[in-house]
This record gives C-alpha cells, sequence and structure tokens, in this order.
C-alpha cells in the first residue's frame, strides 16, 4: 500500500436486512464510495436474492462477494473497531458519534492496516440490545430533530461518502477550462491595459485622483474570473468591438451601399 | 435570528424532474436536514404528483410549499449563489467543488442572511448546457471513479447532510449513560484503590519496582472506559465477589451440608 492509497475500507453488516432491494441500494452504496466488504448476517428471504440484484445499477461483484453469517457476532470475526448506525435509544452505555467522529476513527484503523466495521440493523427493528452490546459505538446522523426519517439505502449513502470524503483526499474546488489553460499574468496585463487604454480614451477614468482606485476596482472581480487564455482573447475582441463600433459600422454602411448601388446598377 | 439559529438553508431547485418518486424523496431528505424551499421547473408530470406525496414519509409540508416555474431562470430569483450537483462534464470553464467547499459558500452566505440554491437535474439527462449556464458552479459527489452510479434520492442526500454538517453544530461524541452520571474522580479513585489492595494482598503487583507501571497500565483503560457510578458499584461488586469467594463458598457450603442435614432428619 503506497501513500496514495486509500486506507482498507470498513467491512459493512447488514443485520436481519428484510428487503432484497435494501440489499442492493447497499451495494450500489459501497460500490459508489469504493468499499468492498458485504456480510449479511440473517437476511430474511435467504441469499443470493435476485430482488438484490436487481436494484445494484451493476454493482454484482459486491453481492457476488456477500458472505452470509447466522448471527451478527460470527459476521464480526476479524475486525478492531464495529459501530452501528441507529437512530433509536437503546439505553445502553454506548457512545454515540457523528459520521464524521466515527469514520475519522475507522480511517485512521485503515491506514494502520486493520479492517472496522459498521452495523445496520433491520428496516423495521433496528438492532437489538444484544447486537448493541457487541459495539464500540452508536454512529447517529445528525439532523432535524423534529423529524428524522431515513431508510437503509440513505443512510448507509451518507455513512460511506462521510468515509470516503475522510479516507481520500479529493480537490476542494478545480476549475476545467476544456482545450485552453488559464491565461498567464502576462496576456491578463495586456488585457487590462488594452481595456484601460480605451476606457482613458472615452474619459472613463475621471477624475485623475479617482482613477487608481477605480482600475483596481475593475481588475478584480476580472481576476476572480480565473479567466482562461481564450477568454482574454474573446475580451480582448469585445474591447476592440465595442471601441472600433462607429468605424466598423461606417464601413459596413459604405459596403452595403456600394452593394446596393450594384444592384440598382444592374436592375436598371 | 440569534447566533444559536441554523444559517438560512439553500432553496433546493428541481430542473425537468421526471417521476414524482424523486420529487418525494428529495422532499423528505430536505426535512431530515431542515431545508424547506423545493422549486420545481418543468416537472415532467405536472404539479401536484400524487407519486410524490405517497413516498416522501410524511414530509408534506415540504411538498405543499412547493413551487412550480417553467423555467429554470425563474426559478433562480432571489437566490445568490447557485450551484448545480452534476457527474457528467458539461465542458463549460464552470468551478468544479466538493460537497464540502460548496457547502461551505452555501453556509456563509445562509448566516448572512442571503439565500443560496442547489440545482438538481432531470434523472436521464441531467442538466442542459444553457441551465449550466446560469450556475456558479458544479457539485460533484467524490467516489470510486470505476463505479458512479447515483439517482437523484442519493445524492439530495449526501448534499443536504453536507450542508447541516458545516450549518450546525453537533457534539461529536456523546455518550449516555441513562439514569446515573460518569463517576466522580473519588469514586473512580476509591475502586481503582479497592481494586490494587486486593491485587496487593493476592501477590499479583509484583516485583515492587515494577509496581507504579502496572498500576498506570490497569488504570489507563479503566480511565478509557468512562465509566458511570452504577458501573463503579458493579466493578466494586465483582472484586468483592472475586476476593471473598473461598469465604462466600464455604459459607454456601456449610449452609448447604445444614440443609441437607434438617432435610435427613424430616425424612428419617
Amino acid at each position: 500500500m503506497t501513500a496514495a492509497d486509500p486506507p482498507i475500507p470498513p467491512a459493512v453488516i447488514l443485520a436481519d436486512a428484510q428487503m432484497g432491494e435494501n440489499i442492493g441500494a447497499v451495494a450500489r452504496a459501497m460500490a459508489n464510495f469504493g468499499l468492498t466488504d458485504l456480510r449479511l448476517a440473517r437476511p430474511r428471504d435467504g441469499w443470493p436474492n435476485a430482488r438484490a440484484y436487481a436494484v445494484c445499477s451493476g454493482a454484482t461483484w459486491i453481492l457476488d462477494a456477500a458472505r452470509v453469517f447466522d448471527r451478527v457476532e460470527d459476521a464480526l470475526s476479524g475486525l478492531t473497531r464495529v459501530y452501528a448506525t441507529a437512530a433509536r435509544d437503546h439505553a445502553m452505555a454506548k457512545p454515540v458519534l457523528t459520521p464524521e467522529a466515527a469514520m475519522a476513527r475507522i480511517v485512521e484503523d485503515g491506514r494502520a492496516g486493520a479492517t472496522a466495521g459498521i452495523v445496520f440493523g433491520s428496516e423495521r427493528a433496528g438492532l437489538t440490545n444484544d447486537d448493541v452490546s457487541l459495539l464500540d459505538g452508536i454512529v447517529t446522523i445528525p439532523g432535524d430533530p423534529r423529524f428524522m426519517s431515513m431508510n437503509l439505502a440513505q443512510s448507509s449513502v451518507v455513512i460511506f461518502y462521510e468515509w470516503r470524503r475522510l479516507a481520500v483526499a479529493a480537490p476542494s474546488e478545480t476549475l476545467d477550462l476544456g482545450k485552453t489553460g488559464l491565461a498567464d499574468k502576462a496576456e491578463l496585463l495586456g488585457f487590462f491595459e488594452h481595456l484601460e487604454r480605451e476606457l482613458d480614451d472615452a474619459g472613463f477614468l475621471f477624475p485623475p485622483a479617482k482613477r487608481d482606485s477605480m482600475i483596481r476596482a475593475i481588475r478584480a472581480p476580472l481576476h476572480r474570473a480565473q479567466l482562461s487564455e481564450q477568454d482574454v482573447r474573446t475580451f480582448r475582441g469585445i474591447v476592440t468591438a465595442l471601441t472600433k463600433r462607429p468605424h466598423a459600422a461606417r464601413k459596413q454602411q459604405a459596403e452595403l451601399i456600394a452593394a446596393l448601388k450594384a444592384a440598382g446598377k444592374g436592375d436598371g
């Protein structure tokens, strides 16, 4: 494992999962965020389940590799730290963590070469108190306390998203400029000076005492726009078109008149 | 608005939403995370939509208040910053942000009293290039590049979760000890000293040169366990039971023998 590899992802344990659709949705969410190890404890409708395959959106390799266990405790073998997601109060003295706090520890374990686990209870009853007693803590997704109604598919997406957010660094902002790159400072400055020359000619940068602050006010948003080389060409073209408009219009007018005359001659 | 209030949540704009089920799922996710302003641009099957109500899990107030618009640009009125979620490459020079980076700015706007917006495209075609040109950036959920297949319901949950994570501070870890509180240091120390006295008697803390480091090694995990008052009582009971075992067992044995004798007499 190199430094660039993501840490070992957690295993996902579904306890008493009832609907095949939910198992398929969890597999799809696992695949989206790079998790692979699915363990089913007492799946209600047996295994394999055609409904799970029907809704997994092609994440079949997760379902193919899923292992089935009779008891939740058997499904936890080989795992170090194990958290369960639950909204219900189990009245047990277990730490309750945000997804962020729990996944931060699971990522830490994964970087150290250990496999952690995340247990999801059944859709209807959640986890039993016996199941909860096996665990290191409860993960609860913070939401509006007046309305928390998340199904297995939704809560698994949030948890796996949070794992990947912490596990794999992603650039927070990128700008895809297509074929052309960001304009270099010389191109940008050339454009600014072109624009300001024309604004001086037009008497816009007036009075002189305010000229510098007006120029800063014009340059600041154009800097923020992160103009590409192509953008700079486009904007220089716009400045040229606007300043040359009287000449160009006169030239076009002259051409049209000439064309009209020629047409008149041809007709006459 | 006090400092404790959450910032103004973003408006949610669904462009060309096709299935009522998806509109209902988005409403449910909005309610989970405290968003309220739903705007529908060109909903394919008209509005209101019975399927949306059927799957919203009771978040009907969001659907009741939803507004319908003919064009995406009309639905953006009153909004300052607007991002769209998309996985597809629109080949337009728009900043591409993580959910975290985009929601951080939307939270900032909301704290300043401004309403931002999040646009979701249609399930099949995503957003048109005209729609994208109206926006401040694209939000892309980072995932496994080999398999990114998220539907509207899933991606909206992630985006709204991320908004609330940044908007509303939640304690990263809490411990619900039920009726009894965390043991205070005196109770904890009383238990440690009780245990260590018995271990001294049992010859466990030996040799004396290692006694201090052994005690530290015993106390450390018990500290980490964050014992409640009830836990301390339970553990003191365990120490007492284990150390008094020979006496208790002898006492029970004597009682049993006496009972047996008494029974023998009654029978004889």
